[in-house]
This record gives structure tokens, sequence and C-alpha cells, in this order.
């Protein structure tokens, strides 16, 4: 999957539960889009996102990133250019490591089969290829390293984050992504509210190969230049894209 | 740090509380030494046996494996070639997670500082260079993934594992390792018992970067033989280098 990652400033996360406003070419600005959310997300109304997004903004990359193995499936592996894993310092085991290794284990041990439901997991090209596909499959997983900060929303409740962390933490974290983990996104989740600069601050410091993506709150081209200015390599811009097209406009960066 | 990976099959894990043997030559067969244990380990006996053994192996990579902060210092972390730091797949949050993201956190913090307890890291290095001391630091951090699979041994009881994998865990926390986290050393450690070739077969049908190690109850030839048949890059000897040379040297393969 080549990504251009120096590119990518502006990042949409589009929720597929959602309805998508008439007019997609707003997104002609945006430099990558992630599909996925919390509620009443399924594998269908996945590929639907996908698919009109491709329509509409063909050379713009489309990730997958779900919070359900029974999100994924033969179809979504196919159409999406990559499938963005979350790994949640602040959360409970099970969203850093324990479900990884179960996504990995089906993977591992039933390349015929689905990931989580009852869905084909690229079946067809497995059963032809075999272990070649499988690392395709790796291949195309990318690691978030992900601090999720704001405690009232639903991505909180479900990876288990009951405390947010200190600056300082984010730092840790950050550190620990670039060095330890080597996921190629930290990403600090202000889901829903406004966290200021502070945590990205912290983070830019110590991040070189790791891309710094923040979201959370950012409604106006000022919100997005501070987050910018603080060392952010993207802003991630969600919930005005379904709810306020001209305020989206505002978030992307000349 | 430059290992030729490709070089290493016999690695000898040394446990800085117990004595040494008298003829450390015995080790002029092995391509790596982890300095570690569970019990009784301090900074001052970690360095006592880096020193002895860079004293008569000095061409023989050593690595300090702690199994807490305070055993590392300025002191282990300039004399030892790395620090090998594992994160347990089958262990409680802090110990895949946990306890890494507050090392992280100090290093990031305080480089003038120690990790763990009151002792100085690298802090004269630091003090002087600043960033890019913390950058050596952290780029001498290797990761090892771990499973723990004897639940009897002090490192199951230390790490809080429960449960032992099974081979098709095993197998999904290898491929997590190679796509997922991207630790250089994937490590199954059956400590102080023979868990057989199954696991590493499993394991090793996914690993192409990482390399794989297996640990536990190698007290033969045979024992190594069958190991390294079924897929391990290196096997890790330790008890036996304790206790018995002889032994231990029947464990370097010819």
């Amino acid at each position: 999957m080549q990504l251009e990652w120096g590119d990518v400033t502006h990042v949409t996360k589009v929720d597929p539960a959602k309805p998508l406003p008439a007019d997609l070419e707003v997104l002609s600005g945006t430099d990558l889009v992630l599909v996925g959310g919390s509620d009443d997300v399924t594998e269908e109304n996945t590929l639907e996102a996908i698919d009109a997004l491709q329509a509409t903004v063909p050379d713009t990359p489309v990730f997958q990133e779900p919070s359900s193995g029974a999100h994924v499936s033969s179809a979504t592996v196919e159409r999406a250019d990559a499938v963005a894993v979350p790994a949640v310092f602040n959360g409970d085991r099970d969203h850093f490591v324990g479900k990884h290794v179960e996504l990995f284990t089906e993977i591992g041990e039933q390349p015929g089969e689905l990931l989580g439901a009852n869905l084909p997991l690229v079946g067809r090209l497995v059963e032809s290829k075999g272990r070649d596909v499988v690392a395709e499959l790796a291949a195309n997983l990318v690691g978030e390293g992900y601090v999720v900060q704001h405690l009232e929303s639903a991505a909180a409740d479900r990876a288990g984050v009951e405390t947010a962390y200190t600056p300082e933490q984010v730092a840790g974290a950050a550190l620990a992504t670039e060095t330890f983990y080597g996921f190629p996104i930290f990403y600090i989740e202000y889901s829903g509210t406004y966290g200021g600069p502070d945590d990205v601050e912290a983070a830019a410091r110590h991040l070189e190969e790791t891309r710094l993506f923040y979201g959370g709150g950012i409604d106006s081209a000022e919100a997005a230049t501070e987050i910018l200015e603080a060392g952010a390599d993207a802003i991630v811009v969600g919930d005005c894209f379904h709810d306020d097209p001209e305020t989206f406009r505002a978030t992307i960066p000349e």
C-alpha cells in the first residue's frame, strides 16, 4: 500500500451509519478518508460508504477503521486501500492486545473463513493463493497507536478507557509507538470535543517516522491551524463532515 | 545496534543472581547472551555479569533483559549492547503495554533521571546531548513479543500469565508480532520445562522478518536439534549454563 504520508494533512472520518452529505465533492480537498464509527456500523453500510467515496473522489485513499471484526469481510478488505486497526494505550487489555491476537489467530488459523462474524474473509483469494494472500492481508493492516482522551465518548466506552492520559503520558505513548511498537500512526482522539494543542505538542517532540493524527472538535480553520502548528501531521475531521459541509470545508488547509 | 540475526542460533540466558560457572570459555560457541532473571536481580549483579562476560567473550553481543526498570541504569545501558524488553502477549495489561508506557513516559519526561528506581539513566550523556541521546537509548531497546507457556514458572507469576496459549494462539501472536507490533524477536518461553516443537512449528509459519526464539528445558543436543528443525531461529539455554557446563556445551550446534 503506497501512501505518501508527507502529503496527508487533512483526514476525514466518515461514519457509515450516518447519512452522507448530498455533495461529496466537498471531499476533494481531503487527503485520506477513514471509514468507521462506534454505533450501528455494519459490513453493508461500510461497503456503501466506500463505494460512494470511491465513485466521487477515486484518487483519495480510503481506509476502513473497523470497531469490530464483524465489519470486516473479503469485500471490505478488497475495496479499501487498507484496514486501520487501533491499539488503545489507555484502554483495557482487550483493546491493545487481546482482540488483536484473536484477529491474527483467526487469520492464521482459518484463512478461508472470516474474522469475528460468519462472513468470508478474502476466501476465494486465499483458497487459490494460500499464504501469499494472508501475507497480503496482513500487509494491508495499518496499526494505529491510540489514546482516547474524552471519557464521555462512545470510543472511550467501547475501548474500556477509564482515565485520560496526562500530556507526559501521551508523550510516553508516542515514544513507545515510534520506538517500540512501530505503528505507523499515533492518534490522539478527543472524539466529540476539542482537546487543544497540549497533547499534540507533547507527542510531536518524540515522533519522526510515526505520523501524528489528532481528531476531535475541529470545526474551524483556527482550530485546524492550532493543531497543525502544535506539531500534528494531520487533523482528523468527522462530525461536521456529516452535519455541516461549509464548516467542514473551512477545516481544510489551503 | 548491528546484530547479524542470521548468525544467531544459540542464545545463552545468564541469571545474574546465580553464580557463574568457573570456566566462562564454555560460552565461546554461543551467539548472543541475555542477562536477566526473575528473582534477586539487581543493577549491581547485572553489571558484574556483563563485565565478566565481556572480559571473557568480548565479541559476543550481550543484551540486558530486565524484569524491572530498577535493574536498568546509565551503566547497564552503556555497557550492554541492547536492552531487550519483553511484551507478554498472554500476561496482564501491565506486562504488554502498561509498564512500557510508564518506561517511555519516564524516558521522555526526565531524560536526566532514571527508569523505575532513583538511579541515573544515561544522565551525563542526556544532559550534554539532549534529545539525540534519548533517541539513542530508544534505539537500543529491542522489543520481544513473548508468550510464557509454563504456568508454574516465576516468569508466568511475574507477568500475570494465567493461561497458556494453544498452538493456534501462539501462531496468532507470532503473526501479530511480525505484521502489527513489529517486534524484532518473538520468544516462546517454557521457562524450566521442555515444551516440544508444536508451538515453534505453529509460529514459524508466520515469521519472516521477526526472529523466533525458543527457551525452556533444552538440556541435550537432541532437544536443541528438534527445536531448530521445527523452525526456531535460535534456542535459548539457561539453567544448565549455571548448573552443568558439559550439558550446556552439548546444546551448542556444531
